[in-house]
């Protein structure tokens, strides 16, 4: 099958990093492209940045199918445009906080998310809310990183391992879900990292679990619903 | 005060209409500003279209704040880029949705919606539950006439009508709410053909429950929060 | 329009500081006529006191109307009688809890109401979840100070600003609203104290936001539903 | 132990048929004490007939009190100045909806209310909301009789079995619940009706419920929270 | 009546002392038989215990009914077995959990349960979404002391006063509820250690709410609706 | 990778179809193991049944980790077993409830499940409850066939076809979940069937999604979390 990631930014600082990580989490047969957006924001931090950005990514969803995409990720863990671009297209579609947050549910109790910047919480406190997941998912934590300053090095696991530990100790998460698919490569070694600590904690990458999510959904045959995502009407158009 | 009226459409179709209906709702000494946008769509039944008239309604109500309006309406019911546009500017901003909904949640038990088509039922049941109204609205119901089609006619009080008393009957709503800002002039009569049935039932009509929110909001001293809503970080972006 | 404050108590001790408050709230064609009733309690501060009061704020909201009343605010956090009222009478009538937390609601993520004592946290509470809003209003708090004891001062102003600020810092609140009609002319000092803190935080003053309340109704053209608020059978009743 | 009952209303009507029917529920060491209250109205069925009714409850209650009962039940489905009461006294008191509809929880999935008049549907569909329980208990139905017409005849048991079978067919109810204190002496003849149907669905008798349920709490050995219900403060109070 | 008490475990280390308790708490007229389970575990901390108890507690239910009990209690929090002892008996079955925490549903706003190791957590808050009742139950705390240690000395009365003061001034109970049936004889005292703290604070004995649940049912003449339970159908079966 | 089904049910009647099916969706590199149990029933459609069946498929879970399996999936709707047995091993286990129920929730706004028999539907809507899911999945219907009369026939197909036209037509259902494993092999025609109708409705086989969620839990590296599922205590046990 093949697989298009759009990455929602306006800048290709990323574009071969995404790259390689959707290449090691795709099955054998999984042919991968990546391509960004040519009008949107530099990365995603808040929901101006998310509407600014949801024209390119309908644009590219689009072009992706005319491709001959089989299924579509974009990389973003709001789901910007991801709704939207259901409508506009007959393949699967998905962001980052649908599979991430639906494949914890069968992992634990509680699902503890943490993002980038307390910008984004109450974007993604409405996501858990508009998915009707309030009782399952905890409350929010923030690493107080920004998008652009995520690299896979130690600041980042540190910040991680620390909200993850406090979120366990309080009870408010059993499985820890990463927040934004701008977190690339270090769900593996923060899950090792929470391990030494005393039990075991799974984390969910959401790279990875979008990527399974859509070649899941084209093995098994489905896309979403026409009843929930009806083709838009004839109209004018000003992009 | 002044307030600024973005319609979200690439038309001047509604313009004078909404300018004459929004007079007539607003207290004395409220001035009217009525803008459209440049870039979207004919008119917004689908994510898709919120999604396509987001940027342009960002760019509408930013230029507003500069021309020195002191609150904003987004004169469609979906709520489209508001909580985005709240980010950006330093005075009160709502949509159709909130204004409407939350006048009618101390006038009954149950509220009612009546929209235009099946298209953005999922888009509206989305916003129940996002802002955590779902113990109080009921089953939201259409009137399947487009947006463009509507006009202060018969059809549409007919159909109104007829899905209201359905409701009523159903015990779905105690309230009923217009579900279109482009139902311009119907909620009275509607109201009034309600009543001869029986019950007395309230219609809120969406643009003049906007209008008074808004005058409320600056009256009160209050705009939205700065912890809900914080301002965009600085970043390339391109419109 | 002519609005009748019911001040739900058995002294005069508030009414003319009430007068002023509600005077400075309204539009500039309305009239306020303030009345307190003559059966209950010197001030409401459990499920008893309101018990009591409430056969004195039916008979003074039915007095009301027949003075010609275009809308009535019973002046209590609580909503004593309000409720029972709207079947009795034919205009818009609310207490103090209704507007100011509905009107919170569109400010931000999370409502924080800040009450007087402990003793009516269980009826609040109650409040919130009858009305369905539990997803939205946080934990509520008390500045532990009697109603009679409350004046505009500083006591008063330290205390909000205590439990405001660790709302905030909890992420328990977004938006904070005065959980007493007695904290009359705080409100903006306080919105300007926790905005010096950091975020601006809007804050609801409930005689405020219940006055423009009633005054959009009246515009609206909307009073209670009667397939909520049935009229009382006729019987034999013993006051 | 020393059972009293509160019968809120102001006629003796009821007083001898009540005693007779608690006296059938009751244990045999539990003696009963039949009071109506001094004000209030002859049946309750609105909201404002509870808010007439609340201050007389709360005479009797604490009189009950003073006399030596170790428990009180108000018989009234929709538990008025019930709450109110427990801050006054230190001895149990319920209504009549608490024993029942919590009796009814662990009796099948989902419960169906049956109760006498449209009237009181949004303060009994308010009270499910305040108590916490819309996942459990269905919507409520009417068998269209006024109180002070209800007697333990066909015309109310034809009623009851007609709304209870269109519940059980609508999979809202796997038990029913009848909705007022006076439908006494019915609770049995209506299961078996509804068992001669198909399946056997439990009745539960709304005072047999209240009875057992006060016993029960006496031999506990517990009472009211005073960290929910907190003695009310003195204070200037006219009756 | 005949209430038959099934001990879900495989020792007779608990029979003598349940069975004093359970005399304690019941009605004269009550004859009390208490049997243990041939299959299973030594005690119930886990669902993995759980599992393997309750063919066990089937047979013993089954066998109770045959031996003419009227109802039976099974005497473990977590409710094992007692859905699936619900469909193949035709008398009133319970657990721990309905009736403590349905009993403490009437005594304060919130209830807070108190059991014995953080393994059997998950179990019981699932209990507590599957009974429909997060609005109303707190977090569940643990006193840390496995069953088989656990006795009514001051170990386990530490433990519960400090987990229940913890809880009442987090605000999170209102009620404490034992969350496990071997916490026998310590329900009065801990109350009373409560209430030398200041506010009195019910605190619910999940064997004598069980017997008086019992009890109660049998009195009211109901027992679980066979349109939730229905009877298994005929086909192979092998314990 | 190695997975394992364990059938649990004591016949080897479906042994060899489930192995088809399951190899017909997995991926290509997935051994395939599949084993009935030694203790249970022959189908399960009552908790009664369930119950019968945890033990034997505690075994066989216990044994397929010793024999090397990577998951397992317990071929059952109803998830019987599945947790006690994610306490016991360290490799992925599922039923067939949550893949299915979670992958259709990000397919459509609602998912509507049908089952076999009305035996199983309070099972089925704890389960809904237990997993916090309630907003988003209607009420389940049932085709009224016993399992061991489910066969890909028309009878079945024609028994789906209308409970799922029912459902999309009543707004229940914008996906499908077919709510029992035995329904093999008809999930594509169902929704060509449903896709000639009108909108296209996605059919979510419970076998085909589990295969690929455990195959993804694998490739994600995780597990079910360890503070959730804490490893049983040792103790005496009897099987």
């Amino acid at each position: 099958m093949k697989l298009t990631v759009v990455l929602p930014v306006i800048t290709d600082a990323f574009t071969e990093e995404v790259r390689r990580e959707v290449a090691a989490w795709a099955a054998p047969g999984t042919e991968i492209d990546v391509r960004r957006i040519a009008r949107g924001t530099a990365s995603i931090e808040s929901e101006y940045d998310e509407a600014l950005a949801a024209p390119g990514i309908l644009d590219a969803v689009r072009e992706a199918e005319r491709d001959g995409a089989d299924a579509v990720f974009v990389s973003c863990f709001g789901d910007p445009g991801v709704h939207a671009a259901r409508e506009i297209v007959d393949i699967p579609v998905v962001g980052g906080f649908e599979p991430a947050v639906l494949t914890s549910l069968a992992l634990g109790e509680r699902t503890g998310v943490i993002t980038v910047l307390p910008n984004v919480l109450p974007m993604l406190h409405g996501l858990v809310r508009r998915y009707g997941l309030t009782e399952r998912v905890g409350p929010i934590r923030v690493v107080d990183i920004p998008v652009l300053d995520l690299d896979p090095g130690e600041r980042l696991l540190d910040g991680l391992a620390e909200q993850a530990r406090a979120a366990v100790a309080a009870r408010e998460a059993d499985v820890v879900v990463l927040g934004c698919t701008g977190m690339l490569g270090v769900a593996a070694a923060l899950q090792e990292r929470l391990a030494k600590d005393g039990a075991y904690v799974p984390v969910v990458d959401p790279t990875g679990a979008a990527v399974m999510w859509l070649e899941s959904q084209v093995r098994l045959g489905v896309r979403a619903s026409r009843t929930t995502y009806m083709p838009p009407r004839a109209k004018d158009r000003v992009g």
